[in-house]
């Protein structure tokens, strides 16, 4: 499973002199470029930001990876996520981590590990690399690469899960509050399909998925 | 659907002292009684708290409310939520409500709600009242109520959902981290079911649930 194109991203350097910039990085003790771009806290600085729709959530990212790192189907090993961001960083979770229940200490972690490219204790837990979303589909090597987007095919969630199980499939879900995938992105699947007529947040999609291939899978 | 006996209070008075609290209130420029007690910020404070196991998780009905506001169901009013507290107060959100994404966001609406007992200007989106749970099921009057614990008879959630869709169902989970509902929740239930063999998250739990109270209606 794999959240691409996840608004997660540091306060890019254009936006470091703002005054909401500015107040947030002495309110916080860290440098603008050590701060996760967060809509709800530097709203005003990004009205200028280049495609800032969908720019600036890291909370989604936060709600997929809580919700899916605690399902059965990943705790048991049958599912793997990789957060894939929109500046080509690659963030891999291991099977055994449990990241921070609450917001700030989860913000906390991916301030560290998008900025020293490493995390401390739970090192071999969560690993950062550059690299295109491409290059880590080529990577994992799946039988079939399945991207979700209101775009799509209309398709049932559970024969789309149920009839693609048996080909080590890879489901792509959007990480970004608008929009949709660009181009180079929604040329490397195999299938777009829409799970539901309007746009869905990406945490109800994946929670969606994960039950299902639990299901597919005979889990719980 | 109810969250029960959710860990959602502001600080108790016997914290207030504590360096920990004091630190935070400091911080925050708000006294105590008027912040969330956090596990993630106050853990050193409640080391001596009764029942702290089961408390100071605001992030249990943030996901909640999160995942449950953004569904389908809920959005075409199929569904109710309210959050009940482990002190007796319930919070009712309309259909129309659209809580804040950000958690620093929706912790202050949340502790605006609990002191001031209204909130500014959505003060007909989220209504808070003391309430008892078993006065709120006599006023929802369901015509079942479900409680969810993994506690209870093991149940396929599909088959659960489905058979009970036609009787103005309840269906109660719990919004705690860990232990069980107490006695008197547990007598207010029709049936106590388990849908997980080990202890799922109760975000986890919503969101499987409202899915299948989706498809139960056919929507989507």
């Amino acid at each position: 499973l794999i959240l691409a194109q996840t608004a997660l991203e540091t306060i890019p350097r254009e936006l470091a002199q703002h005054p909401a910039v500015v107040a947030d990085s002495k309110r916080r003790r860290k440098p603008p470029d050590e701060i996760l771009l967060d809509r709800s806290v530097h709203h005003a600085a990004m009205s200028r930001l280049k495609e800032a729709r969908s720019r600036g959530r890291p909370d989604i990212a936060y709600h997929v990876v809580l919700d899916v790192t605690c399902a059965p189907a990943y705790r048991c090993r049958s599912l793997k996520l990789y957060v894939h961001t929109r500046n080509d960083l690659v963030i891999s979770l291991s099977e055994d981590v449990r990241p921070p229940k609450s917001y700030d200490r989860f913000r906390n972690l991916m301030e560290q590990l998008l900025v020293r490219r490493q995390v401390g204790e739970e090192k071999d837990l969560m690993t950062v690399k550059e690299m295109k979303l491409r290059d880590l589909i080529a990577e994992i090597k799946p039988g079939k690469v399945i991207g979700l987007s209101r775009l799509g095919n209309r398709a049932d969630l559970h024969e789309l899960v149920s009839g693609s199980m048996g080909k080590k499939p890879c489901f792509v879900v959007g990480g970004f509050p608008a929009g949709h995938f660009d181009d180079e992105t929604t040329s490397l699947f195999h299938e777009l399909c829409s799970i539901g007529g309007e746009g869905l947040e990406a945490s109800l999609v994946v929670c969606r998925l994960v039950y299902e291939i639990e299901k597919s899978l005979g889990l719980g």
